[in-house]
């Protein structure tokens, strides 16, 4: 793929721009914590597993001016960084996870001192990095499976390389499947308010030459009524325990439509992206953003002045309307509660958070 | 509400442009037919009532300007002008009702000269231009009775009294409502890719200071599942006479939400708006426009160059999925084939196809 959505160079965070895609591609240079905090909140970095680098990116951005011996002010600096990094984004769980990871490091390590955390920490950063591509490729491998010659498919926002390290989740099991040499063509949501699909999906699937069509957002039922759509592929920000999944808002739509016209509606997510601590969809905080990404464009009013607006950028699919977790330990079915349960749990017992 | 969205004046249609609102309120006068096909051509007059009016006036502006007494050259002219504005766009049917209307006078006055013939078809495209304005009302006064206080209301697209001479369909119920003292509340569906919803009925509801809230289409199933919408209102640009409807791009969309939801899904459409001649909505030719409607806005690209674009401007919603369709002869309900016939033949019997 070699898109490098985020890699970290000389205690730099080098970051593609994605809120310029795919009209300018240019390069943020993330040189401290706050920066980072930034290109997580505006998205210029985005994608549950993308953030979830990013944010242990940030916490080595965040300690690694820190001088001397005290390791007292070195845990206030670490933890001050994992706080504020954790108030970026509420929505997807990646962020805390990997921020969790990077806790984990300081909470086994007790005895080191600053210079072996520093190391330490740097170390699991760069084992975070690392795992994605590797999770990504599995998950696209079993995802290509349901995939077969002349097939329709769709999708919503970006799951793609630009959602991660590099490859993608959702739109890892398009390049697997093109790399196994399947014939298919792919349906891409534009994603209202940010355009994800159209700005980045429909950027990274060009590149691959996959056969791609923009609709927007309100089309999609529409080509599922005249039996256009064989297959659904989404990502996901957060699963909890039962399999109730948060994604891009629009997800919800594309699963209600897809029940009623009997159309098969796949999560493609890593291990990360799973909250075993949340019993159901209920308890995930879904982010509302600003009006003006709504009633602005390029900063054209496309709204009159006053109107209230509702920006949820997310919302949860409930389980049952869910057909499979593709997971890189396979494709989990119902029942999620205890699928889930004996998927990931059993992962858990090689310490696969990420 | 005196918006008038088009008005005859001097020998001129006068227009508010539609592509300009909510940030310029500009009129456009079109002196000819053909300022006037590329005015509903480019959406600057939109709304299935409304591009009815337009294409009566359309006529009047063909043939306004002939000279002398050859009738067949005068009856060339209106073919020709009748002909030409029928190809403007092909799915809203009041479009070709009221040319078949203006038609209808010159087969039913078969020795008319041609000054009592122009005299006539001025005299006709005004009873369609006044008939909208009462039609509207009765519309609005029927789907009124389906508001209780405190009901949180959807609708997609402008179906109001932008899309109409002056009033409206689907948001003529909210001003009928309005004027009866009812409290509610309406989400507007923005509408992509042309906005109708964020630009027209936002603009609209403000102005009559109604309780609006807009949201990116997308947004509706998330809102629809947090019980949030208690009824759905949408119009309609073309109803066979089994009920199938044709109307903006994601109206199909809501109807199947509304239906996974249990939410009450209405049409509101004048006689005009029905297409008896057809069986079902299989019959319904649905316009597909331009592909840079959804790949830029305001010339700026909002997608990769070279993405293959699907772009149908309607969809159609089957009957079953509607719980009613409100007309000015009250509210019309399953089994549709049966009780459309009876509602609206019998309305035909006091030549009312405007």
């Amino acid at each position: 793929m070699a898109i490098e959505t985020i890699k970290w160079a000389k205690g730099t965070a080098r970051i593609i721009d994605q809120t310029k895609l795919p009209n300018k591609f240019e390069y943020i240079y993330c040189r401290d914590v706050d920066r980072m905090w930034h290109a997580i909140k505006r998205l210029e970095v985005r994608g549950a597993p993308a953030i979830g680098v990013a944010a242990a990116f940030g916490v080595l951005l965040g300690i690694q001016r820190f001088k001397g011996q005290d390791k007292a002010k070195f845990l206030k600096l670490f933890h001050k960084a994992c706080d504020y990094l954790a108030t970026s984004r509420p929505t997807a769980v990646n962020l805390f996870n990997m921020l969790n990871a990077m806790r984990g490091v300081v909470a086994r390590n007790p005895q080191a001192d600053v210079v072996s955390l520093k190391k330490l920490l740097f170390k699991e950063a760069m084992a975070i990095f690392k795992a994605d591509q590797d999770v990504c490729r599995r998950m696209g491998d079993y995802g290509a499976k349901l995939i077969t010659n002349g097939m329709r498919c769709l999708t919503v926002c970006n799951a793609g390389a630009l959602a991660t390290v590099d490859y993608g989740t959702a739109l890892g099991v398009f390049y697997s499947a093109k790399r196994q040499g399947k014939r298919f063509s792919v349906h891409s949501c534009e994603t209202r308010p940010l355009l994800q699909g159209a700005r980045l999906t429909c950027w990274e699937l060009l590149r691959q030459k996959i056969d791609t069509t923009l609709i927007c957002d309100n089309m999609a039922a529409s080509l599922m009524g005249k039996g256009k759509v064989d297959i659904i592929f989404a990502g996901a920000d957060r699963i909890a325990s039962n399999g109730d999944t948060a994604n891009k808002i629009g997800t919800y739509m594309l699963a209600v439509l897809a029940k009623h016209h009997r159309v098969p509606f796949y999560i493609v997510a890593p291990r990360s992206t799973f909250d075993l601590a949340i019993k159901s969809g209920k308890q995930i905080p879904i982010e509302e953003r600003k009006s003006d990404e709504v009633t602005h464009f390029a900063g054209i009013p496309t709204a009159p002045k006053g109107v209230k607006v509702y920006n949820p950028a997310f919302d949860v699919t409930p389980a049952k309307l869910i057909t499979g977790i593709v997971t890189e330990y396979g494709i989990i079915q119902p029942p999620y509660v205890k699928n889930i349960a004996v998927s990931l749990r059993g992962a858990e017992g090689d310490a696969a958070i990420y």
